[in-house]
């Protein structure tokens, strides 16, 4: 029993604190993990033993088996990580999400692989409470591998007619006729969209078959709303290309090159993500097209940078920031219910938008 | 014994889902731990069972503590959690420890608080194989909070100068040095300095005494670069005032209320960081001051939003992203070894500065 006494061949306990300090192994637990509950004297007691004996605390993946909570809300996506960094849409939801988790001290785990097998094994080992998951892409599969887990959740995202699940977000029917409408008045009776993903792994010129088929019912709710307005001006909607991007540049470019190839080009865009738009104003100014004199476009989501751009971005404009707070709120307040909230947007008229050119 | 036999009173465990499907429990924990080592036909039959009997895979708290790993970095800050998402240095830095993180797959855990109270618990209970701690501002007692974990870390600050530290940075003082004799060589002799702050929760006119007593090292070095270089052009330091802010709006603002309402006011500013500058550059325009045709501005750190402002932004700019990929690199191939990195700056001069007003 030598090694009980060297105390260096095995690691001080918090037993041992507790005895040293004379209080009971709750007590000197509690002063570690709930140290407002403890009479400052005794604390100060405990805590000179620890210090004395070489004690760091307890170790936080015991506490973790014991405890049920980890207080840390886990963040999914099927994106790399600096998505969260890099992309304007999923910074200002972060902002929001981090802003309701400073209000009560949780952390905030990112868990995301774009490698299939990686992201099922991050999202079943995180320490987490529950998760929020970035369903703008990849959705189904994260639903599907956050199931498992059993813990809360809830998808950033409408797109789920699946009511069993919890989700946040706004009308993308109701959004996407806005921006349609919006352009229609303006005059404008020929238009190309450039869409999000219908399902993974795909881009390019979409057909009607594919849109029936979509697995990304998001992307299909807008383009329903864009379709239901331009049809209620007499646009024939079959002719209007419908471009499937990743919402990055080297798609949105390819999507550009093919629509306004056509004998027929656009004078009016319908881009279904901000950072899209941006992407065709910079390739309509660098082929000297104007925007909006030759060339009218109208983003969705309503990121700051929209607000930076030349010419400034008329968008619709989701409460992304909201969203991300409401998300958070519903981990860390979970009561077991499966909550389906709708957020409404709003249109921001800036200079990105206007009558088509004379004869149009 | 009836509870093991109709299997409802307690969880179906791993051992039973191996006896099911006639395999090693080491084998059928390799299926959900490593699929890949393991073949299809034994996989298949191994999930099988485990959907049959209602099993939801291995618990990553049980996993945990058999495994040292647990494949995430602690990411630190007394900053709140929003600050990882706002600030545009602090966006640049994650995006590349994001980076480095995304190269073997590794999830980020934030970990931070403004509340002391919260910061030592969420340090003490974040589930990470080591720290990368955001020293721009509360570091010492970042660092003082983190040893106690006995992980590896790295600070992002080389201000420190215990060298049992690991750190990566930049030169400040070099950085400084340049921007200091840029402003020189414009023909510039009446200068005030915006500095980020020399100790906690202090904003306002600094002393020498103040500046002695700096717990900020690299706010030092920054002030000892910019003072020398002022020193060899033959500019009285003594005179220049130094507003210490918090790199925010409002003290930044006081700080160029306070620096303006003097008899000679400043023909260049120098400014610790690029946000600063930025709310410098604002500030000015909101009272009819043209920069560089009256101010002359020059901030520090080489934020991507510094290149977009009107006029663009003067700087020397740090290394951000690779720093923190640097800085990922050390926790994830950690090998028992202290690391001192620093990194060079570079001046990028762009249209905020400019020679003085004539007559100046």
């Amino acid at each position: 029993m030598a090694s009980l006494i060297t105390g260096n061949t095995r690691p001080v306990r918090l037993a041992d604190i507790a005895k040293a300090a004379g209080v009971s192994h709750g007590t000197a637990s509690n002063v570690f993990s709930r140290p407002e509950i403890v009479r400052e004297e005794v604390r100060e007691r405990v805590k000179a033993a620890a210090e004395a004996m070489g004690y760091a605390g307890p170790d936080p993946k015991g506490r973790l088996l014991r405890a049920g909570k980890v207080n840390a809300i886990g963040v999914a996506s099927t994106e790399p990580l600096s998505y969260f960094f890099d992309d304007p849409f999923a910074r200002v939801m972060m902002a929001g999400i981090s802003e309701a988790c400073d209000a009560t001290g949780a952390g905030i785990a990112l868990v995301s692989a774009g490698n299939k097998e990686k992201l099922a094994w991050n999202i079943q080992s995180a320490l987490v409470d529950g998760f929020i998951l970035f369903c703008i892409d990849g959705g189904p599969r994260l639903v599907e591998l956050t199931r498992e887990r059993k813990l809360p959740f809830v998808a950033l995202e409408l797109g789920f007619e699946d009511d069993t699940v919890s989700a946040i977000g706004v009308d993308n029917v109701a959004g996407a006729r806005l921006a349609a409408r919006h352009l229609c008045e303006l005059g404008h009776r020929r238009f190309a969209v450039l869409s999000l993903q219908f399902a993974d792994d795909r881009t390019g010129l979409v057909s009607p078959e594919q849109i029936e088929a979509a697995v990304y019912t998001g992307t299909r709710d807008r383009l329903t709303g864009y379709f239901e307005e331009l049809s209620r001006f007499g646009v024939d909607t079959a002719k209007v290309p419908v471009y499937e991007t990743e919402n990055e540049e080297v798609s949105t470019r390819a999507g550009l090159e093919t629509i306004f190839a056509g004998a027929e080009p656009p004078t009016a865009i319908l881009a279904m993500s901000d950072r899209i738009a941006m992407v065709a104003i910079e390739w309509l100014a660098e082929r000297g097209m104007k925007v909006p004199g030759d060339v009218s476009i109208i983003g969705f989501d309503g990121v700051p940078d929209g607000a930076l751009c030349d010419p400034p971005l008329t968008t619709i404009a989701q409460p992304i920031i909201e969203i991300g707070r409401r998300a958070a709120r519903m981990i860390l307040d979970f009561d077991g219910a499966v909550r389906r909230e709708t957020l409404d947007v709003e249109m921001v008229v800036r200079a990105s938008s206007g009558p088509p050119p004379p004869g149009n």
